[in-house]
């Protein structure tokens, strides 16, 4: 059992100075001046406490962290970065549990309390990165949640044999089935979509889809998901990463989409690219819909860019989508928090009584002041504990 | 004169180690083990060392560092914003000499050694501006370089007097005469125009126009601009801040404009915005056409976003333009170093023999490392002085 801890003279998102105390991991009690006696006590100073933040969109199998610089001449195209990738893997020695280690350690010190990690699986590699994974999700369980998205980044159908890794991977105990552009890569939406939807199924787990295809090809994607997504009954239990065909600037084909996906409760996940269409954050929210932020891949053989810190990630969205006014920056963050904590359907997440006491405490004026500083003097606490301060992990880092 | 400096076991541009031997604030001798007895060494431990950043287009007279929090609530269009600062500038304490040596100062210690500041002219606050920003240009000399454009934020012919008050700017010392679109805001392209163009000609000074018009109207607008940079012999003396116009994705009207903004060597600067169409980078550079990085306004009544780094424009420029190969890292640093320079017409700006020693040290395994690290042990020199160590101003700061 965690012990007790008051933390005194804080402002939630904000707002006036109160003090929290938390019992048994979870926020006792959110008032004015708390006395309890015998309790240890942190000094909020008057700093900003928000839920933890939540990265929903990462691969923490395969950053290089750590690692020599990897120059990137890889080419243009997708499937170029899908193969260089998978070939270089082992000679580049990313080691999954080693790599997302690392990554996990980080995102904690910068805030993130939760995060859903695709881990990819295919067949010259097996169960290398979802076992990886699941060490670090064990070893690093005191200072982070971690959720495992089975996730065939080479392809299903175009590589025979990658389904039976999949199976194996939910078997493993991977909470999330994932899938990765239907027509694009598998070149096959029917046979890729009714696979991933099986396992699913089989698994009674939901669904996580890339969907990096654009315009009337994504949204032809889309709309085979939406199929299946009602006929199988998963309402609230399917995600479009990416789904930059929800960005396409034509209402004609956006809107009828919108319309379904909010019907189904279908919930998108979005790194705010600056170089691609990408669904409105606003527009989103108004219909209803849950939108999460991630930072994806960082520096990997993919790209150079990220750096694991879902504050800067919350500045990247606000950035995306223009949103400017204190009230806009606030739901910037909400992409990065609460938004993520329903993709993942974190039951006790939050900052009312109750709630598991998974926080951050950072300086700031206002809300909009503390993310765009993104300072890194933070206290970041997991279920009650502090885990990190300052940049500084309070457990050694791996 | 300054004092002769050898910088010991650095790397320029990540290449391999080398000394540099400083002399009469410039690059006096470029070789490895350089031997100078006497002389003041500065270990580089093997760091890498690029010419200093350039801030392209910024706005130094307004930002509000260090006031209090302003919470945006402000309308989504232009004249929204233009309007409401304009109203409230003296009733926020936006004091241009003390808030433009706040941005000047910290602009240095992330490494710029060069800044073009637009600096607003109005009917309301005459010169209260360029006085300001003039102010701080002499008194921070020694850290930095502050070249002034009169800029009509507010517009110049819909508000009478503005075009007299610009006349005074350009008389009081401007280096280059701005403008604001033609159409958009003045809604007289013919009128705006010519006016700015004929106080280039009355002052012998280039021109340099905020240009945000989208699509056809901001075509229209950058035809007329041609026009008269050809008519007027203004070859290599007009730059186009923004040219969202140059985003549009349609080649058919797009690829003529391009064309004739090589021809007459008119510039670029972009901010890489993330929610605005922009003109791409490697097209830009690929037709021969100079194009240059700035901040735009930061932490204003604007935007909340932005401090002013242009390592971090650096790597904003290369998410918006997708660049993740080392190489095309590269292109996202220039447009933050060199192409500025090319921009501002620094003569002796460079890393070779004979430029003047304005220089960035900053720690990296290779230059594209640096970049997406964006870290904040840097030091930085100007005309060959240490002015700014781990983010810590050598001269006490406003
Ligand atoms: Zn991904
Ligand atoms: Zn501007």
């Amino acid at each position: 059992m965690t012990a007790s801890l008051l933390l005194r003279d804080v402002r939630p998102f904000g707002a006036a100075a109160t003090d929290i105390l938390i019992e048994n991991s979870r926020i006792a009690r959110i008032a004015p001046a708390i006395a309890a006696p015998g309790v240890a006590v942190e000094e909020g100073r008057g700093e900003i406490v928000v839920p933890g933040l939540v990265e929903a969109h990462t691969h923490l199998d395969k950053n290089l962290l750590g690692l020599p610089w990897y120059v990137n001449e890889v080419g243009p195209n997708l499937l170029d970065k899908i193969d260089n990738e998978r070939m270089n893997k082992k000679r580049l020695d990313i080691e999954p549990a080693r790599q997302s280690a690392r990554q996990a350690v980080r995102a904690s010190v910068f805030g993130a309390t939760h995060i859903r990690s695709h881990v990819d699986v295919d067949t010259e590699h097996g169960l290398w990165g979802i076992e990886g994974v699941m060490a670090t999700r064990d070893a690093w369980r005191d200072i982070v949640d971690i959720e495992l998205v089975a996730f065939p980044q080479s392809g299903l159908l175009r590589r025979p044999g990658t389904l039976e890794v999949m199976d194996a991977a939910m078997k493993a105990g991977c909470e999330v089935v994932g899938g990765l552009d239907p027509c694009g890569i598998d070149r096959d939406p029917k046979g890729h979509l009714d696979a991933i939807f099986g396992l699913c199924q089989r698994y009674g787990k939901p669904l996580d889809i890339h969907l990096h295809e654009p315009g009337e090809m994504g949204a032809f994607s889309l709309d085979l998901i939406i199929e299946r997504t009602r006929a199988l009954g998963m309402k609230g239990k399917v995600a479009i990463s990416h789904a930059f065909c929800l960005g396409t600037p034509d209402p004609a084909l956006v809107d009828p989409l919108i319309e379904q996906v909010a019907a189904l409760d279908i919930a998108i996940v979005t790194t705010a690219p600056a170089s691609r269409p990408v669904p409105a954050v606003k527009r989103m929210l108004a219909a209803g819909i849950r939108i999460a932020a991630g930072s994806d891949g960082i520096r990997d053989t993919w790209n150079p860019y990220g750096n694991g810190d879902m504050l800067e990630r919350a500045v990247l969205v606000g950035l995306r989508n223009n949103l400017r006014r204190d009230d806009e920056v606030r739901l910037a963050l909400d992409t990065c928090t609460v938004e993520g904590a329903k993709l993942m359907e974190v039951a006790d997440y939050g900052l009312a009584e109750g709630c598991a006491a998974d926080l951050l405490i950072l300086p700031g004026e206002t809300l909009a002041e503390a993310v765009v500083n993104r300072s890194p003097n933070r206290r970041v606490l997991k279920r009650g504990r502090i885990v990190a301060r300052d940049g500084v992990p309070l457990r050694p880092a791996t």
